[in-house]
C-alpha cells in the first residue's frame, strides 16, 4: 500500500521549502523525480539540488522517471489533458511498484503549491491502485512571490482579485465585477489584447529564482518593455515562467 | 536607518516557516510582537512560541508592543481604517525608536502571506522616517491550507478563481464570470445570503492549527452544519478565523 504525500516546494529559491515540507520529504520512502528529456523548463536540475540540500535521511530514495510528453497535434484539448494525465499516472505507478514493491510513502515536490493550475492531484485521483492516503503540503505560491519581489499586496482594503489564465483575458477581455486580476500561464503577453488606460501592471519572471525579472508601471508605457523584455529572456534561457497582476484605477 | 522585513509565517502551524522566514527572523536586530489585551485572536501567544521555536541566535531582541485598537464607532469605514492605520505606525516607531536609537534590521511576523487581506504593507508605508528599505517574505497563506487541507485544486482546469470577502459575497452575490470563490474575513456565514443549489462548499476554520475543523459537501446540506459548528467553536475558543471555497457546478 502507497501513502502519497504532494510537496509545495515554491517558485524556485530552495528557501521557499517550509519546515513541513523539509520534514516530509526526510520521512518518504522514495521521492519521484520526472525528466522531460533535453527541456530545461523541467526543473529535474532544481528539484535535484533542492532534495540535496534538505535531505539530511539516508535511507529516501531518489527515483527519476521519464515523463510521458502532451500530444500537441489532439484538437480536442480536454481530451489530450486527460489521455497525458493517464500517461503520467501510468509512469508513476510502474516507478513506484519497481521502486518500492513492499509499499510505503512516495513523495512528489510540485512546484509552487499543489492547488494552484498544477494537475498533480487530479492525476493522483488517477492511481490503481488507488493510495492510501493523498496529501497535500502547501507551498509558496508564484502569485505569493510577484507580491513579496513588488512589495504589494494583492487585494485592495476589502476588495476581490481574481486568480486567471491568459488565455481567459485573451478571450473574455477584463473581467467583471474586480479591479484586481493575477494572470498565469501566459505564453501570448494577453495584456495586449484589452484596453490599457488606467491600468496598472506588476509583471515578474522567473520570480523567486536567481534569474528574477521584475517591471512594473502603467500598462500603457511599461506593456511594450514586457514584451521585448520577455521574448529576450525566453530567448537567452530557453524556457520562461511569468507572471502579473493588473490593476484597474477606478474613480471611486 | 532602519531595515524592516515583513515575515509570512502561514496560518498557525508552525511548520509553515519557510527556510527563508526562519533565516530572516534570526537576521533580526529587533523583532517586534503586537499585544492586544485580553483579546485572544491577537495570537501574541503563538508569534512567542514561534519565535522560541526557530531564533537560534541570541542577539535578536523580542519586543512587544500594545496594538491600538479600531474605533468601530467612526461611521466612515475607510477614515476608521486609515486612524487606526496612523495609529499603529505610530506605536511602531515608538518601539523601533526606543529600543534601536542607532537603526538596524525590524522584523514583524504577518499571520499568512504579507500580501493577502493585510495592512502591514500600507502601515509600513506611513512610518516617519521611512524605513531605508521595506521587504515582504512570502507565507503560507489560509487559502494554500484551506485546499491543502481538503486535497482539492484551487481551479477548475484552465479556469479563474475569485478571492474576496464575506462582505462582497453577502452585499453582490455569486460573482460574474466565474465558478470558484474564496471567501474570507466573513465574519457572518455570508454563503446563506446566495441561492445554494448546485453548489459545493469547502470549509475550514483555524486551518493549518492544532484546532482545525473541516466540512465539505453540496452548500444546500452542509450550510447549516457550518453555520452551528462555527457558532459553537467560537464560542469555545472565545475567536474564530475561516475560509472557506463555494464551488458552482455548471453543465457543460
Amino acid at each position: 500500500m502507497i501513502d502519497l504525500v504532494l510537496v509545495g516546494i515554491g517558485t524556485g529559491n530552495p528557501e521557499h521549502l517550509t519546515l513541513q515540507a523539509v520534514r516530509e520529504l526526510n520521512a518518504a520512502d522514495l521521492i519521484l523525480i520526472p525528466r522531460k528529456g533535453e527541456d530545461k523548463a523541467d526543473l529535474a536540475e532544481l528539484r535535484r539540488s533542492i532534495c540535496a540540500e534538505v535531505l539530511t535521511n539516508p535511507a529516501v530514495r531518489i527515483v527519476e522517471f521519464d515523463m510521458p510528453r502532451r500530444d500537441v497535434a489532439d484538437p480536442d484539448y480536454r481530451r489530450g489533458v486527460a489521455h497525458w494525465h493517464q500517461a503520467i499516472a501510468h509512469a508513476w505507478n510502474e516507478a513506484i511498484h519497481a521502486n518500492l514493491p513492499q509499499g510505503g510513502t512516495v513523495a512528489l515536490l510540485v512546484w509552487g503549491d499543489p492547488a494552484l493550475y498544477d494537475s498533480t492531484l487530479r492525476i493522483a485521483a488517477q492511481l490503481s491502485p488507488a493510495p492510501m492516503t493523498i496529501r497535500s503540503i502547501p507551498g509558496i505560491m508564484s502569485l505569493n512571490m510577484l507580491a513579496a519581489a513588488h512589495a504589494i499586496p494583492l487585494n485592495d482594503i476589502g476588495a476581490p482579485f481574481l486568480v486567471t489564465t491568459g488565455r481567459q483575458l485573451r478571450d473574455h477581455g477584463w473581467p467583471p465585477g474586480t479591479d484586481t486580476v493575477v494572470v498565469m500561464l501566459d505564453g501570448d503577453c494577453s495584456f495586449q489584447h484589452i484596453p490599457a488606460d488606467a491600468i496598472s501592471i506588476y509583471w515578474g519572471a522567473y520570480v523567486g529564482m536567481a534569474e528574477q525579472i521584475l517591471l512594473s508601471g502603467p500598462l500603457t508605457q511599461i506593456g511594450p518593455r514586457i514584451i521585448a523584455t520577455r521574448a529576450e529572456a525566453r530567448a537567452r534561457h530557453g524556457w520562461i515562467m511569468d507572471i502579473y497582476l493588473l490593476r484597474r484605477h477606478v474613480a471611486r
